[in-house]
């Protein structure tokens, strides 16, 4: 059986996160039992939600334990299977976590699940045809709800969500405005990802010039928006927003750290009677299936051309995560594995 | 024609609102044109968010303007009418405003209702089986929709939507959890109002205090609120959340005095995949017919018994409103006209 490098949590983080949070340690992958399956990682997906997972407070999701294989997306192949339904050569996408090899029980409902690379790379299912592709599916389309020519908004807009909404939003007769950070990437967002406008953050960084550029963007007011990274963004958008606006919380990669970041008045919510609604997307696996067919979809048809940002080896893995964290990659970010 | 007295706006509040805002003025009442009604009004009603009309900043419904008779739902008696539909001796219904008569447009519609007062006495049509009781129902009917066995909880428990919101959320088998302030009011919610419990709110006046009051109060956490006042209790209902709360937001009444309550830990929406939504009654007038049959059956077999605090004569509506916003009152506070 191969040598398997994984990275664990050592400890948490006080505050910001750090490198030394971390640990690669090498460990012999177990021999398989029958109805297992071995699979070797080809990408890790790096995602803004494991820097929650990271802390011990309560989430709406368990915490990482520590000195465990830190949790995370990939894809990959299967090399060995003592299952029925898995062979040699199926490319795959499961939660194997940050390491270069997992054993997985074939029957464990959704651990597993077979891709088909045909129209559609392999590592797009870590993201527009994956968990981020679906959480701006269901933000948009669920909560959301737009109107053909509603004006809707999205943080992070040339992340891997903010991409997948975009291209969602337009195919609904959107008008549809991002927010991102530096010229580089707002550029991006209008000439690749189909953005009508896109507003440089780091040219607003308080309420009151956000605010303004938001108004300018957005002659008609906001219908809805889709939320990555809260505090003062948030607040700016809310003194935007149209009556019976809709927002989708879906991240607040600003409060991460533990300083919690107040929204200002929330007295907006009902003088324009909002609706705001927290969710995660894989507490809605019933939609799963009609939203990756669309973005597949999207894909397939040059629609929706995501851009990745790609580290190369599991022991780049940290950096690459903290590195995402203070939005240094631009696009998915993704660990190469092989 | 009878002499009206009349009670206009004649100037915004500086902050908190005060007494020499308002102008009590005495006119003739116009004659009647083909299809008008004369009205004299027997009850005014006394409501929160006529505050938030006294303001000129964008809210969610026009400023009230300076120089006019003060809008206010009222409950009254036709004395003359050149309306087919309208007949001296009927007991109706309308927003007739801070005055002793009103001439209302027969015609128009919503305008002015004819209401029964074999079973419900006239004043409830102002409360418990009009605005607030509908209000009531539809935060906890169309937003928080409980199910049977829920926790559910309401700031402003012994106010007209909060003895409202405790009959509907008892009929369907919910734990309910009002907070009011001072430990008679929290009596007479638990005695009279049918409440499992009621928090003092001035015995635990900050969030820390006030979310240990909550816990020990909803055991098995919060799964609706309606939301009343804002500021800190919201803060605190936040921390009680159970996964997919919902909280319906119709007033916050904490900060009409111009100066923004921040929500302290927003990341909670998303935490545990909250729903917040912001409404006005009036804005939903399609539920109206059903949420006032229930009410009105409620009063009828005795299972909501809302106390009111009623001043009498038009001179001291602006005392009585000013006591309202700080809580003064104890139930519907109503002014008495005739």
């Amino acid at each position: 059986m191969p040598q398997n490098r994984q990275i664990l949590l050592d400890n948490r983080p006080q505050g910001e996160a750090v490198a030394s949070n971390f640990k690669l340690v090498t460990t012999d992958t177990p021999p398989l039992k029958d109805g297992e399956v071995l699979v070797r990682h080809h990408y890790l997906s790096l995602d803004p939600y494991m820097r929650g997972r990271m802390n011990d407070s309560k989430s709406y999701a368990a915490s990482q334990p520590l000195g465990e294989v830190m949790i995370g997306g990939t894809v990959g192949e299967v090399v060995d299977s003592k299952h029925a339904k898995f062979a040699a050569g199926d490319k795959v996408v499961g939660m194997g976590g940050w390491q270069e090899y997992s054993v997985v029980d074939g029957n464990a409902p959704g651990m597993l699940r077979k891709v088909d690379t045909t129209h559609v790379p392999l590592s797009f299912y870590l993201g527009a045809v994956g968990m981020p592709g679906v959480t701006a599916w269901y933000g948009l389309v669920k909560i959301i709800a737009p109107k053909e020519g509603a004006t809707v908004v999205v943080s992070a807009a040339t992340g891997a969500v903010g991409s997948a909404f975009a291209a969602l939003a337009k195919a609904r007769g959107c008008r549809v405005v991002g927010i991102a950070g530096g010229p580089e990437k707002c550029q991006y967002a209008v000439e690749e990802l189909h953005f009508d406008e896109c507003i440089d953050y780091r040219q607003h960084p308080d309420v009151k010039t956000m605010s303004k550029a938001l108004k300018d963007a957005c002659p008609n007011g906001i219908d809805g928006y889709f939320e990555n990274v809260g505090g003062y963004i948030l607040d700016a958008v809310l003194l935007r927003t149209n009556a019976f606006a809709r927002i989708a919380l879906c991240g607040m990669i600003a409060g991460y750290d533990g300083q919690p970041l107040p929204m200002q008045n929330p007295a907006l919510i009902l003088v324009n009677r909002l609706l705001i609604q927290g969710f995660i997307v894989s507490e809605h696996m019933e939609v799963w299936p009609e939203a990756l067919k669309e973005l597949g979809t999207l894909v397939a048809t040059g629609k929706l051309k995501p851009r990745e940002t790609i580290a190369q080896g599991i022991d780049s893995a940290p950096e690459a995560f903290l590195g995402l964290l203070k939005g240094k990659n631009f696009g998915k970010q993704l660990v190469k594995l092989i």
